[in-house]
């Protein structure tokens, strides 16, 4: 089904259509500074009663298959970037699908004014749906359905990345029909081939540099902390990714032969990866801590205010003891520390049965969390010469380089992350935590590189919402909520 | 071509066919005690001017296909068994092919005597045959060919074992036509699995061991030291294999999102692992040396003439400076001393590219070499919880259990083993020793354990023989001075 019905009731000042929501929690509003009604209280009401047709327009937009790694999908990708340029034109966008060597890139500008200058980024792009036996639905027949914890639209994009994107258009378009006019100076950049791992993004930002630049850019790709607690990512970790290879005898020789006299490189693979960390979970690599710097107070008090449950977090995944660096809490593990990781090992014979084989090398592939500082180029070079120090005679190591990324630190000075806090505090009727992001986000860190903005990354998603897998699912309360915070954000700062 | 032309000349005593043995090596007198003639050289003469005809009845048996672990050529096996019976009839053995579940076993009974009571043991199958393409000739096609090495015969099983089979059976011809009898009391029990893992052979001993018990084995299916000195095997490595899963969370996990907080079974596994050895190249796992005696000064002395030369063994493979325990020699690290031997690690994403997984899971097959009395149920237990006790909270790990066997540590002192090393001092004109075997041979363990006897390792196999391998050769001198040799040796037991 693509159309609901809904009646609509009054609840802590707006209107909400409550079959939709099912939501009868009552809010905190302790922590709560609400805004002066006039001007923002219509765009609230009309985004309430647009709900249905948002959901529509939501929904027709999910019907498109715009898988991008998938060349069968093409024109898909292409049909849903222009269903975008015409949903924007129609909001009084300069609204165009710029092509790209692969999927079209989205650009639109709109609106006058002499606030902040916003770039808003989403992206029309959504994962592949295999394995498809395990749907419940058509993963591109979306449709709101009953769950024990409320309403959610299910379908692929429903919450990566289509329905987060749509919260933004949508509060334009609220405010745009209440008000005739868009709020403040807007550029909207949509990708199509985030989930192919944006091969056009760089080149695309480098050549257009000048036309994408803003004050500050808005991300809505994350999700909300622990499901519950609004939150603005404001720091995300860099990556370096190493694979070696350690070399001993020029083939592989029968341990009954050899064994006891020749060198066995998954010895010395191991001997030397068992060292990446000393016995308090710190990382022995020499220099590796340099340009890793220590939580301000404000950050750490948020942090502590958010309440994370490690032994939750630890325990839906089967574990219950905080691994890693001993003297660190958790969130900080998580989030403002840096990390040294074997993704993956292998050497020998992994086969059924057993081979007595002494290997001719062992394989590794390595890599670092990045935070604050951290120099990905320096880092590197100080792995592989910690590496090849610890290297016996007649083994030689191999290496190939894997991606690098310096951890991305917003400066949260900018007045726009206060109002962004702000905004979601007022609508969430919890205080909201600027927080941290154990992995990258890379268009965040090219922003900063090639446009020289921060982001403001914000965004609805839930922990459950399944994005990548099987029976994706946004909450109606997220997109709903999702797209009355992006109100009361663009009402600060346009 | 399956038959060759050859002239004679009398060296050193004895008639040698110089065209086939291109050898025009001086003998070393010095330490050979030569015997007395009258009821050898007989023999020995008919072995050199029947070479020829050895040669065409080896190439006959070779041209069988006799692929054990390949189904087509099951029919191959059973034919190459039915040859070896009549060729043994022919000789006076009482001699039949026995069926198994898999593949026939041959066993012939002939002579008498009350001197040693000997059993023979050989294989007639062969390994698989590819790469064909990286054969120069039909594997089973073979013929003579001259190298600059000598002549050699090439094809699939000329060195691995039909042409080491068939050096006792023409010892036992050329007695036989010359003595009218053969030399002693002999059973021949030629296998026709031991390429597929001789799953036969237990259950046939077991039911046939008053049958097949003598006083002692001769096995031949090993080669010379270093190519240039006649040997017997008297010590076999045992094996014990083991496999462990370490598993810590209940599902793959990502570093960005988990990364520094949850535990990574690689890291724990690499731990473990590195902590097999200590920095000297000793075992750790408590008990590991349980059993482990030392050398005889006889033994010590025998080894140390040799003057392995553990460069070159290492060179070949690329390797130069001898691993494992740092206060043995080289050939007590192969052949006496026991190793633990990583022969297997993986774990986590290993395909092309990179991927930042925290895996469920990570593996590892690991090996142990035994030597003298150590126990492989006791150090299965002791390796296991070895491990078990360095498990930190969170993770657990999951045994599979692969084969065990004992050192095999012959009796020297039958006066058997001294006979075999007196015949091969004789017939090479090098001081035979009595050395180790760093893998196992498990059918000599097998005539222990089954049938109580201790066993003869000998053979006429060169390094560079190239078993297993395309190109397979046999040096025509190894076949003719074996068949001399196995005479020598029966002459003296007989």
């Amino acid at each position: 089904m693509s159309t609901v019905s809904v009646f609509s009731a009054k609840i802590g000042g707006w209107t909400v259509p409550v079959r939709l929501l099912g939501l009868a929690q009552p809010l905190c509003k302790a922590e709560i500074d609400m805004p002066t009604p006039s001007i923002l209280d219509a765009v609230l009401a009309r985004i309430d009663s647009d709900l249905p047709k948002a959901l529509d327009r939501l929904i027709d937009l999910l019907r498109i298959p715009s898988i991008s790694t998938d060349p069968a999908y093409k024109a898909d990708c292409a049909r849903a970037a222009d269903w975008l340029v015409r949903d924007l034109g129609e909001l009084g966008f300069a609204a165009s699908a710029r092509p790209t060597p692969g999927h079209p890139m989205v650009v639109a500008h709109g609106g006058t004014g002499s606030g902040t200058h916003l770039l808003f980024y989403g992206h029309y792009d959504v994962q592949p749906v295999d394995p498809l036996a395990l749907w419940t639905r058509d993963p591109f027949d979306p449709a709101i359905e009953e769950t024990p914890k409320g309403q959610v639209l299910r379908g692929r994009g429903t919450s990566d990345d289509k329905g987060q994107l749509m919260t933004f258009i949508e509060a334009c378009r609220a405010w745009k029909s209440v008000h005739g006019t868009l709020p403040g100076k807007l550029t909207i950049f949509l990708e199509g081939e985030e989930e192919s791992g944006s091969p056009s993004l760089i080149p695309f930002l480098k050549a257009n540099a000048t036309e994408l630049s803003a004050d500050v850019a808005l991300i809505c790709d994350t999700g909300m902390f622990e499901g519950r607690t609004p939150a603005v990512t404001t720091m995300l970790r860099g990556l370096l990714g190493e694979e070696l290879t350690i070399h001993a005898a020029n083939r592989d020789l029968h341990s009954g032969m050899y064994g006891g006299l020749a060198q066995n490189p998954i010895h010395i693979l191991t001997r030397i990866l068992s060292r990446l960390h000393d016995a308090e979970g710190h990382v022995t690599v020499p220099g590796f801590y340099d340009g890793v710097g220590e939580l301000s107070d404000d950050l750490r008090s948020q942090w502590q205010n958010l309440s994370f449950d490690h032994a939750r977090f630890l325990g839906d995944v089967g574990l219950s003891v905080p691994a890693g660096e001993q003297d660190r809490t958790p969130l900080e593990k998580l989030w403002s520390r840096p990390t040294a990781e074997v993704n993956g090992i292998w050497g020998g014979y992994t086969g059924d049965g057993f081979k007595t084989v002494l290997p001719a090398e062992a394989h590794a592939k390595v890599s670092f969390r990045l935070v604050g500082d951290q120099d990905p180029h320096a880092l590197r070079q100080a792995f592989r010469a910690w590496v090849e120090a610890q290297l016996p005679a007649d083994c030689t190591v191999e290496w190939k380089g894997h991606g690098n990324s310096p951890a991305s630190v917003m400066q949260i000075t900018h007045p726009a992350f206060a109002a962004a806090r702000q905004a979601l505090t007022e609508e969430w009727g919890i205080a909201a935590a600027f927080v941290g992001a154990g992995g990258s986000i890379p268009v965040a860190g090219y922003f900063k590189t090639y446009l020289g903005m921060d982001a403001i990354l914000m965004g609805f998603a839930k922990d459950d919402d399944q994005i990548h897998s099987p029976n994706e699912k946004y909450d109606i309360t997220s997109f709903h909520k999702g797209i009355r915070s992006w109100a009361r954000v663009l009402e600060k700062l346009a």
